[in-house]
């Protein structure tokens, strides 16, 4: 199999209520953009979402980080590739770049996945996953070059938000969206924040699921002049997830 | 000029981040959609906000009035027909049908759009637009089987949420989001209503622009079982929008 069935490639326009104030395409809009060629990749080579399903298993995404240089701006036209770097027996690492109008990279991401059966929430063997097939897509050589997600530790940090999680923050699973946990964590932070700085790094990494009526408490610690860290607590005790914000 | 010039139609399918708990695409999705749709028709046939922008003036959403029988569920294709059915001085109206992956109408929408000074915000001739060029494009024999939008006339309601606008409620305008307030009023209802019961009508009237920093008020009243009359104020005074929400 050549390099080019291996990576994915989808093409996108920034829809003028997917910017922020500035013009540039939010960082909850890529991130679905990302998870959805995630889909297209995996479906079009028979491990996607709806094959699993079939066999009561689904893909839960474990971390993504995602580390920008540009943003589409409004109306341009942009692409994203796709491939996975590398298959382990309970997870596996899935790489994106995205490639502006002309077709240079303004941005890398990793993710991290686990498949797990629908019915325990337990993982499951990737390598038993038809008959070992996934392993033969694996693209160890295209380069991602940006660092890998990294320990998010809050310490003593204060609360700085509380959430009440509403009807739009559920998805058809009946978790908070993962879509919807970037929004608040960014929401976090003043427009002006944005004004003056760009988000140039973005880490996320789900520990637990959270469900419709659980409190959200978002606590955020201040690494360096533009490094936060960040932990969102369900319910006052439970750590759902563990976020990295980087601006420059 | 033939209607299928006069109608523009365009595909689209339901990410699964798109659809609510119950798999179903939410409103505020398929509000996105519509107004792209209005966007892709406008630049198509010569008066989209590209060309506006030029000249110094841009489009503006007054009223949004959608009706479905059905919403696309999770991965679904579906497609979006648009065209102008009349055009005033001041006000030109767009309608919408939603049409399931068969083809059958699922649902309408009326739309009512105003063209403003980007330096007065003050409305703008549109029979002035490109030598009259907008009012070739009207198409009224296509059948758009909804009410407009009616009065929204909320009286000694409760305040019953009050919402600090935040930097992902902000669009590239520095207004509050079209869309955002769309999954903000629908976020006044717990899931349990959309449960019980499917959201059959939800209208919408643009009174006046909000700001990052506002404070917005949302007063709901009940009208009769399944019909609430919504107005969000900003700081306490002025009414920002006017919304009704009807379930079946």
């Amino acid at each position: 199999m050549d390099a080019k069935e291996k990576v994915g490639r989808y093409e996108f326009v920034a829809e003028p209520f997917h910017v922020d104030f500035a013009g540039r395409l939010t960082m909850g809009v890529l991130g679905n953009h990302l998870l959805n060629c995630a889909g297209f990749h995996a479906a079009d080579r028979g491990f996607g979402i709806a094959v699993l399903n079939e066999n009561h298993y689904t893909w839960v995404l474990s971390r993504l980080a995602v580390e920008m240089t540009d943003m589409p701006r409004a109306y341009e036209k942009f692409s994203i590739e796709t491939w996975v770097e590398n298959v382990y027996r309970l997870f596996t690492d899935r790489n994106f770049a995205v490639l502006n109008a002309e077709g240079k990279p303004i941005g890398y991401a990793r993710s991290v996945w686990a498949m797990i059966s629908m019915e325990t929430r337990k993982p499951a063997d990737l390598f038993l996953l038809h008959g070992d097939e996934i392993t033969s897509y694996i693209c160890a050589d295209k380069p991602c070059p940006i660092a890998k997600a990294g320990r998010v530790k809050v310490g003593d940090a204060q609360q700085v938000a509380e959430y009440h999680t509403r009807y739009s923050d559920i998805d058809l699973n009946g978790h908070v969206n993962s879509i919807k946990y970037i929004e608040h964590i960014l929401d976090l932070f003043p427009l002006e924040m944005y004004r003056e700085k760009t988000l140039h790094r973005f880490e996320v990494a789900y520990a637990a699921e959270s469900h419709y009526g659980d409190v959200l408490g978002f606590y955020r610690e201040q690494k360096s002049e533009n490094e936060y860290d960040i932990e969102v607590r369900k319910n006052g005790t439970e750590t759902a997830i563990r976020s990295k914000v980087v601006f420059e």
